[in-house]
């Protein structure tokens, strides 16, 4: 039996990565380095004979485009297709659509680091006549309700029972699933697969466009604690690069 | 309740379109033009407020990227996606990769049309030696036998059944369904839909990119017999262009 995989892939460069906004769920596509960077992943999927058997993503247009440029690249574009707005970016809030700049200045260093990483405390709520809103988006119809701001421990409890129910089971039975997401769904991903503490979380940054490979055993556990990086230089630099955001 | 729909989508211009090449089951990708008569599709459907609830394409890589690419354009993106080979192109058997200009050059008018436009009549076997068969193609692996060349009818015999099965119950529950996918296929449907006679298949073209809707009544029937186009004129151009392919 083939050995099941997971492919942790975060969206390319998004036009507010490149802006400096906070996005959460506000659907902005990619920008041409985003798009460069998903060819590449899948590319590199290729070359290292990685080849995904099934492929979820969440309901926004950066991971669904990074899926479709990547899966292109690697001729395997023909696979099965699952979308599921639990893999949605953290929502972030009040905040969407602003300067991360802007807020570091104005609420201080500390502050805007909780924003960004602090566990268990979201954003203030963002007012459902903002613009950034999803109030009334129809691909959030089915929901009980639309998250009005989301801290990672809310991400975590919505992604990971999805992830261990829908997803963790075909990496048992074999499987190689790709997961086309984002930052902050990855990282309460990762936090799982690597039973990172509440603390340590706030350390892991995930670069754009880089394939991250997790091996997974029958059982369900984690064969290369960390997961490996299929292009560990350039993964290692532009983790350096989500650090440093806002500064 | 809302009313079910149907919206048929031939890819836009592939590769082997632009070069008069018999394609089949052949994987080109879309040229410039077919990229733009995607976009151009979906911009439609938004403009039109046809939106699609679901789309299901076929394995090839044309009909893929054009459910992609119209699907954003439309802001439809992050719909459910159902891909499956029996909506791809008919198999064009050992005829693949050949011109289609030189095929008519050698063969002669008659011959041309039957391989083109008769209906039970498929082209010779393709070689599975031959660089444009697809035995081994990883897509196709839980296929009983790959097929080595098709006519209309057999693209009929595997696709309707499919249909009626998976596609057709839900516009007859009020649902709008996207089905991308290619000249032949779309062919065999609305000979269906239609209730077209052998014969009369022959003489009906499906223009690339262009989206024709079919409303679908409860029971099943085709309230608007021969549907309707998004944008007619664009449509009849674009039929007549189909004809005269080879000439």
């Amino acid at each position: 039996m083939t050995e099941g995989k997971l492919i942790l892939l975060r969206h390319g460069q998004s036009v507010w990565n490149e802006s400096n906004q906070f996005t959460g769920w506000v659907d902005v596509d990619l920008t041409e380095k985003g798009v460069a960077e998903a060819k590449n992943a899948g590319a590199l999927l290729k070359e290292k004979n990685v080849l995904p058997e099934v492929v979820y993503t969440s309901l926004l247009r950066r991971a669904i485009n990074t899926a479709n440029l990547s899966l292109d690249a690697a001729d395997r574009h023909w696979i099965p297709v699952i979308r599921d707005w639990r893999l949605n970016e953290r929502h972030y809030g009040k905040l969407q659509g602003l300067n991360k700049a802007e807020i570091r200045e104005q609420f201080g260093e500390e502050q805007f680091m909780e924003w960004r990483r602090s566990y268990g405390t979201p954003p203030p709520e963002i007012d459902p006549d903002n613009e950034y809103s999803q109030s009334g988006d129809p691909r959030y119809a089915n929901l009980n309700e639309v998250p009005l701001t989301e801290c990672l421990k809310d991400v975590v409890e919505r992604f990971v029972p999805y992830f261990t129910e829908e997803i963790l089971p075909r990496a048992q039975k074999g499987e190689t699933v790709m997961i086309a997401a984002h930052g902050n769904s990855l990282r309460a991903l990762v936090k799982y697969l690597d039973n990172i503490s509440d603390e340590e979380i706030a350390g892991l940054n995930i670069p754009t466009g880089m394939p991250l490979v997790y091996e997974i055993a029958a059982d369900g556990s984690v064969k290369n604690p960390g997961g490996t990086y299929l292009d560990p230089e350039a993964a290692a630099a532009g983790a350096a690069a989500v650090a440093n955001q806002g500064k």
